[in-house]
């Protein structure tokens, strides 16, 4: 898993179906700066500092194994002082 | 999930069966710079930044999950304005 | 496989239910100096060198493939002498 | 998928069974510069651009899924100018 | 698949059981000299030039799908010249 802050909803003008409901967040790496997008299940906020999980896991963690997703938001970290 | 611009379609001279019928767009990443290929459900145009899915969400996301592929379109990013 | 060294537990405020119980480790890459969040099964400590395992045996690794999981702490390193 | 340059075959001197018959490659990485191997069952030359596709659809591209391979081409790619 | 030149093997205090029985190598990536960790059905010594295979093919190269790797060494490359 990887730590990132989170920046801003994206939004879409089109979009595939099987995307579901979940909001889609722009996110910021903590290692390398590289802007990523994610599924969001907890409802995060620009500012919040969260770890993602990836790939098939990703899947899961967005709550149903057939949503489109390869990064989805795990948990928001409490009181992350980046160095 | 990432954020990439349309670049071109990709012409193919040979190339597997199973990559089906949609057509295959080159990329450019937003966050590396680097230059990727994607499959296209959407219908893309050239500039257009979208952003993409991989790895086995890649394969449903592109509608059959026997597609060959990794990495495939899943919506057109609304005004996106690169830093 | 990749090495990495324990920085820290890391502590959150909220999380995906099926995170599960295990400790959730941040650790530091010995080849890019990256920092990333692991499952940890083996209850490491920090400034243990160990070695982690990624995308879907990292579920398996952690007990249970329903965890959501895409990096798992696999074992200790002994005497690990970074150059 | 990404877009790479033929280099050479690969000659291996001890191998595992399980990666079948169908000829093994050395490829270059258009945005890295990066040499990496990969199955070929399209039959490509030294000098001649190939797209290929990763992970999971790489098994299934190598016709076969239970051949050993992360990564597959897919097709050569028509009149690439690189930049 | 990526090309990497086999280091050491290594020693661990602590493992996971579902590690099995294989070595578990130190190898070091051709293309960005990054230190990476392999199992090894191979049996391959300090020095040898070997390709790897990553991720879910990983497992079934160390010959049992329940084994908890995401890099496995596939063969030795024969008298290879880096540049």
């Amino acid at each position: 898993m990887e730590i990132h802050q989170v920046k801003q909803a994206l939004v879409l003008t089109s979009r595939l179906e099987d995307l579901g409901h979940l909001p889609i967040k722009v996110l910021k790496s903590l290692s390398t700066g590289a802007t990523l997008v994610a599924m969001d299940p907890i409802d995060v906020k620009p500012g919040d500092w969260v770890f993602t999980i990836a790939n098939s896991a990703a899947r899961d963690a967005a709550g149903d194994k057939r949503l489109l997703t390869d990064l989805t938001v795990g948990g928001i970290i409490d009181d992350w002082q980046p160095e």
